[in-house]
């Protein structure tokens, strides 16, 4: 393992030079106008598994094509890995903000020693060639990697994946073979402490308007005596909640796994700067469940928020109007265990078991997906925290994501397949914003992790 | 008094002739193209009150001139009666549902006889003939007026009244010199029972808006930590109504006059339908306080209605945002012995006593009139249900507006006088619709009860 390692080391100026000629090609998906540079950073990537020693092709879909790398040399008595990563980057507006041309890498002084500036330094072509470093230092010492592993770069992540699925299905047999998709474009949980991202968040969307009345009225005179819309709509949303925080659609909470003790200890540790993190927003006070800690209400508990509400007069001034009807949008955060369509039904009746006479309500339910929690038993994820403890020093955090990861719900959906998030960015990496950065020690640390874990896969295996 | 109501009869057709001469001026006071056609209403119906030995001139304002007319013959020890009118019309837009030229006035059959079709036919030209009309009979029959009257014609009613102010003001002591004043810009109760509105509710109105966090959040990272100012909006609205429809706001009811048992009966006997009133716009129960029936709801009860609501998102789709403010205008209706600043007040110590940590809120008062009652005891009063009530055969009956009607609070406010209102439009006439209309029985009977209403005022002086 040492001479491995040793070799990530001696290499690290050379993987620089290859990440930068990588970033130097202005992938941005979203823009049409640099769909000549997507396909040149999928050809680069390509060309570069190629030399690596991978069976590497294009994938073409509908968009952006896919890159598909095999290098299974090492046998089919060991892990199969799938890695997923991006190819594309986020666009570099507004120019003005970086202090350097985002598409010219730079190395520059950090606070935490060198850093790497450019658009897509961490998101995602940092991390896919911190990666694919850890590969060729493998190869380089021992001929040929120790475990079997297949490539997917995706070209339109950042423009919302719309041909993954497409992408997933049709090379479903070559991807599906995988024993688990590792992916790294997720964040460690600070400069000195490795993360694996365990649990996402799901969502439930539901739309509901309350009508009342067929007709805009006078209120002065029906005012009184007819139903207001935007009355019963805060009504009724106004019992989403009961004084503790928690959600009182009935069985919202079925099928969830409670936070335990050990746990809430172990996030406890952490550290989590509750306090700097509400007050970067302008808030001071935890607002979701009174029995959580903060993390918890952020990782592992569900949510009903209000993201939009709208009915009547927007204008200036006043209007003496009863409205026709009142509309609310809502995301429910779902955590594993949760039945997305169930919740929307649930909160269906919830709203109609509530309605006053001559209220009627109609539903628009939107996006379902569910909760996602890696299972704690999952071979893979022992595997990956020891790795991590070896390279860091420490054990790994299990932490989770409040939000969801769209491809991670796609490799189970169409893959059935877990994902393992171990990245190495850090929260102050500017990702999606101007002077976009990795620290280099991240990238040279990450890289020595990867290696360390695809050994430790093969010596489990 | 027969001889005077022979002669409303005898002039029933020259009095129709006058009426639609000024029929004929299109005085839409909203269209400043129209400008000369209200100059020369307003010189015709001044040149009319000249005709019929009235002091008339106009009196120029900065926007369109009020008629001032003076005839008080009767002497110093007769009642002054104000009448206020207006010589100004809506738009007849769409023209394209007129069955005839909106300004070309006609006669035709109705369900209920002959109607005078036109706009304007009875809001408001027709109702000021109509009282003109008395003023002719007595004038004919006894040579002079039997009380003093002066004549306030406004030419700006349909476009807000934004001189009207300024008029109060500059015609000050000759208008306040007045009793009462009497606008018979009002509808009877149904064709057969005359009525006086006797109370019109007033208005506070108000914004509240919550701010939360300092910017919009994503609901995944934030989402169940994070204040959610559309959930504290809807929580703390939700809270503005008991289960029994009365309103919670501390203090709001102070200084109310319950409704009597014996208006209750009162207004029983009317048979107000109160199935067709909801039906018509699609309801079918009373929303407002259980306790009350339903004529006291719009009539004699205050209100406190949510108009406008917004936050968030509001286009297609959903978006997984916790937004940093949520907003609701409200207005609340309100009746004699209200404070309306008290109102607003209150409303503002209910949100603030409601809010969570972190929820700030922000308060824009709107406007702010109190209901009116008129005084039960004024002398104008019982005198005017005895003359209609003679006219008609039965008694008017006191109905309430559950609208402001603004004139009336700008008489009490800058000349210190109530008001009698007592018109005699109906609820079918298509005021500020195509095919306005005003029954020619109406109008006659109108014309009949105005005249025993002058009598009956000098009689009981």
């Amino acid at each position: 393992m040492q001479k491995i390692l040793d070799a990530v080391d001696a290499q690290l100026e050379t993987g620089l030079e290859r990440l930068f000629a990588f970033l130097r090609i202005p992938s941005i998906s979203a823009q049409p106008a640099h769909k000549p540079d997507c396909l040149a950073a999928a050809a680069w990537i390509r060309d570069e598994l190629t030399a690596l020693g991978f069976a590497a092709r294009l994938s073409e879909t509908s968009g952006l094509p896919g890159v598909i790398a095999t290098n299974h040399e090492a046998g089919p008595n060991t892990p199969h890995v799938l890695f997923y990563g991006h190819y594309d980057v986020q666009p570099a507006d507004p120019r003005s903000l970086w202090h350097s041309d985002p598409f010219d890498p730079q190395l520059v002084d950090g606070p935490r020693g060198k850093k790497i500036v450019a658009r897509g330094a961490v998101d995602d072509k940092g991390q896919v060639i911190s990666f694919l470093e850890a590969c060729r230092a493998h190869i380089a010492v021992s001929g040929k990697l120790p475990v079997r592993l297949t490539m997917l770069l995706e070209g339109e992540e950042e423009n919302g994946s719309p041909s993954l699925e497409e992408l997933l299905k049709q090379e479903h047999d070559t991807l599906a073979a995988a024993d688990f998709v590792y992916v790294a474009d997720t964040n460690m949980w600070d400069a000195a402490t490795p993360a694996i991202t365990a649990s996402l968040r799901g969502l439930a969307a539901m739309e509901v308007r309350i009508h009342g009345p067929k007709r805009d009225l006078h209120s002065g005179f029906f005012g009184g005596l007819a139903l207001n819309p935007i009355q019963v709509l805060v009504n009724i949303l106004g019992q989403l909640k009961d004084d503790t925080g928690r959600i009182t659609i009935p069985g919202f909470y079925d099928g969830i796994t409670p936070v335990s003790p050990e746990q809430e200890a172990a996030w406890g540790e952490l550290g989590f700067d509750t306090a700097g993190f509400l007050g970067g927003v302008g808030l001071t006070t935890p607002a979701g469940e009174a029995d959580q800690i903060p993390l918890a209400q952020i990782w592992a508990r569900p949510t009903a928020e209000i993201n939009g509400i709208y009915g009547g007069y927007q204008g200036e001034g006043s209007k003496t109007v009863i409205p026709a009807h009142a509309t609310a949008k809502l995301t429910f955060r779902l955590v594993a265990g949760q039945d997305p369509a169930g919740i929307q039904t649930n909160f269906e009746a919830f709203v109609t078991s509530r309605l006053p006479p001559d209220a009627k309500a109609a539903f628009i339910p939107g996006a379902a997906a569910p909760g996602y929690g890696l299972n704690p038993q999952a071979s893979f994820l022992r595997t990956a925290q020891a790795a991590l403890a070896a390279e860091f020093g420490k054990p790994a955090a299990l932490i989770g994501c409040g939000a969801s990861i769209p491809v991670v719900e796609a490799f189970k959906t169409h893959l059935g397949l877990d994902t393992l998030l171990a990245g190495f960015g850090l929260d102050d990496d500017c990702v999606h914003s101007p002077n976009e950065k990795f620290d280099l020690a991240c990238f040279h640390r990450g890289t020595r992790a990867h290696a360390r874990l695809l050994a430790a896969l093969a010596a489990e295996s």
